[in-house]
């Protein structure tokens, strides 16, 4: 199957529906579409087709989604960088991805060197080459790849693809419903999956986003009581802190807003129960990159009554725990359905990622006997930081490059702001300070991953075959 | 791709929500899947597999609804019989689809003989058989079959998959949006893609379903004015019935409702005017048993401003007029999508009804510069009456099929109720009355096509290939 363009479909169908708000600047889909093949025929003039693949260093503006939506048309890959990783994981990312070009915004062009590096700037001052913009997308077409790391430590680039990502905009239409009057509220990184997912789902509803340069509280907690927005994808961090914003100014939420969807690790209730006193509906998911987003969503109306759920499939998915677990019996979290990524890039090329069409997701957890999902431990020992996957092997294998460090292992550890942080256990071969450990972590991975404290122990808890307990760590936090 | 059973899925995700009403009565999902798992196993007693065709004739009723269902979890093809049709019709339709059961309404039981006839009620009293019901259905299953006519008079029985059915419910969402509180009134028959169609749209949105056993203008605006419904569909004999019980009776519609789909024709612009007063949106739609139900809908907003016109495609279809046509210019329509059926069956099986993709509607119409598409003239000359498609040559046939008559030619002719009317115009070989014609088709076709008037004349217009011009026929009405 294939798709009609989405971009040049949108802007035929509701061309005069609004695409894109920023501050007070606001593009419909058929501006928004002109804008985006005037850019492509830039792209086009410096060699970007559909067999290109793209790197994009970008910060949440205008300028970043009509760049996007230019490669859309153009028909190339594009592979989503996070701007908060360090330059060593840049440059990882950019040699395993094998890509072409580097487009980076101005404000980010110092962090990392490549080739074939372009700014933003640069590419309105290339010459235009007409070309006339695919009509058809082949459902199996790539169309984002990004990186999310795993046991090794290595990241892996996940391919998502036109059917992923259609997917998973209409499974979640079929969840929640949706209206040619939805605005989505975006303060999720574009580069992550939780922000691109709304300019998927924008292009496919033909619904409205108004996006914000990062998450600001105030800001948020202004729009939803102005109206203008009726959805807001949220982690734990932002909810909390637009719920503490509403509740210090005693603020009063638009009947406009329909429905929060919160993704990144699981919410605590007392969130829920304060979001619920301004009439907010907050809606548990569980997805992953791998997964384009959602593969479960908690309803409003079962928050309570399954607390600490993720809730039941989207009507185009399945799940099931382990080979055939018993209800209550915890196992691997297996999930099947036309979200679940065909595959990574690079490194990983050629590995399966699915089983007769079951993708296993390394997390354990179990179903209740209502078929809830109750996700228990996270793979690999995953911390989620205020939204962010953080995989101890790769802290653990960069703090193994100093020569004072003979053994490390990392586990999470609660906090009440970002959910989790990481915390470090070292054995050391000399005395060194912190301080100078977490200097050397610095630049090599990104800041949110250097952990909040390391400690020197003796020994590190290992099993028979000498890999370290990660769980037996976190008792000793 | 597969898809999750949707009857299990709509159970386990939203099972307390309403499925079905009727009268008083009630189903929620959860209900609704345990009587047709029952109903399966009783048809799986019969003998009815994943591999049986089973004709049904049926009007509309819950027992009616619950059966579909029931063939739906044993993954059996239905053939929708048009309960409206001749004895001679539906033997024809029963013989070319070679449908292993027909199951039969005891109303209509007396319609037609065949082996394998089973009664509904005869069901209710077979032994279960304990079976699973399929847990994924194949994107490329076909789930019904639907006679409709063409140049040549012989009924071709309509393959409509999964995906067909999926696919055009997943459209018209992106294009009038859902909610989880939607209703759809059916008042439609079950056996036309315009009724059958609520009922897929019912499983994949989660929406409920309010039946009607037929067409009564007093019920429907009851249950506008209730509130109970929030959208219908309609042709436009039918919303011109309930537009004047409305005005007759100086009634209000609730501002649940939502939206009207008009099918079956172009509706009257005064409709459509009379409508907005009551606050009701009608979408004119266009579309076939071929592209199961809408291809093309118009948006209220361009409802005056594009007068005539069927609007434009749903987000995942597309439309040409012949290979290039310009802006204005009359060819034939041309569709493409995943809602184009993948052919026919019996008689027709072999005959390819897509080339690269695309379906010849043998309708003519013109895109205008906005590219609304405008249908001028309908395939083979096809008349439409009160939402039934009536082909010229099927009651030819059966005319010529008279010693007395010669030559036979039919057309349609304006009609104030229904849109249009057949009338023939004969060439006789000997001196018969009209109303023996009358009698001599009555019970060889349905009713609605029995021509209003029967002219005698000296010759018919015929090209030079010796083909009735029907167009010319038109003229002497």
């Amino acid at each position: 199957m294939s798709y009609p363009n989405w971009l040049s479909q949108r802007a035929h169908l509701s061309g005069s529906r609004m695409a894109l708000a920023y501050g007070r600047e606001e593009w419909t889909f058929e501006e928004i579409n002109k804008i985006a093949i005037e850019y492509a025929e830039r792209l086009v003039s410096i060699g970007i087709t559909d067999e290109t693949r793209v790197a994009i260093l970008a910060k949440s503006h205008p300028e970043s989604v009509f760049i996007m939506y230019a490669c859309l048309h153009t028909g190339c890959e594009m592979v989503m960088l996070n701007e908060r990783l360090s330059a060593a994981e840049l440059k990882y990312q950019l040699a395993d991805s094998g890509a072409d070009f580097l487009l980076v915004d101005e404000d980010l062009q110092e962090k990392v060197d490549f080739d074939n590096k372009i700014l933003f700037g640069e590419i309105k001052n290339r010459n235009r080459t007409e070309f006339i913009p695919i009509a058809e997308w082949r459902e199996d077409r790539t169309i984002s790849i990004m990186y999310t790391s795993g046991t090794t430590g290595y990241p892996k680039g996940v391919r998502q693809t036109a059917q992923n990502h259609f997917s998973s905009a209409v499974s979640s239409a079929l969840n929640i419903g949706i209206s040619p009057d939805d605005v989505w509220l975006c303060v999720m990184p574009l580069f992550h999956i939780s922000g691109f997912s709304i300019l998927m789902r924008s292009l496919i509803y033909g619904m409205g986003v108004q996006l914000h340069p990062k998450f600001d509280a105030e800001s948020c907690a202004r729009e939803l009581c102005a109206g203008t927005v009726t959805h807001m994808s949220v982690v734990g961090v932002t909810l909390e802190r637009v719920l503490n914003q509403l509740e210090t100014e005693n603020l009063e939420v638009s009947p406009n807003f329909k429905s929060m969807l919160a993704g990144g690790g699981p919410v605590p209730v007392s969130y829920i129960e304060r979001a619920e006193k301004f009439g907010i509906s907050v809606l548990q998911t569980y997805g992953m990159t791998e997964t384009s987003s959602q593969t479960t969503t908690l309803q409003p109306a079962d928050a309570k009554r399954k607390i600490g759920s993720s809730g039941k499939p989207l009507f185009l998915y399945q799940i099931k725990i382990g080979t055939d677990a018993a209800a209550g019996e915890k196992a691997e979290i297996l999930i099947r359905g036309p979200q679940v990524t065909p595959g990574y890039i690079g490194k990983y090329a050629e590995r399966e990622v699915q089983n007769d069409g079951w993708f296993s997701t390394g997390d354990i957890g179990y179903l209740d006997e209502e078929g809830f999902l109750f996700v228990v431990d996270r793979r690999s020992d995953l911390i989620v930081s205020g939204g962010e996957n953080i995989y101890p092997a790769e802290i653990e294998k960069v703090l193994l490059g100093h020569p004072a460090v003979r053994e490390a292992g990392v586990c999470g550890m609660p906090d009440e702001t970002w959910g989790e942080v990481p915390v470090a256990f070292v054995v050391l071969n000399e005395e060194i300070s912190t301080e100078s450990l977490k200097d050397f972590l610095t630049g090599r991975i990104a800041g949110y991953k250097i952990p909040k404290a390391i400690r020197e122990v003796e020994a590190l808890p290992r099993n028979a075959s000498n890999k370290v307990l990660r769980r037996e760590l976190k008792t000793w936090v």
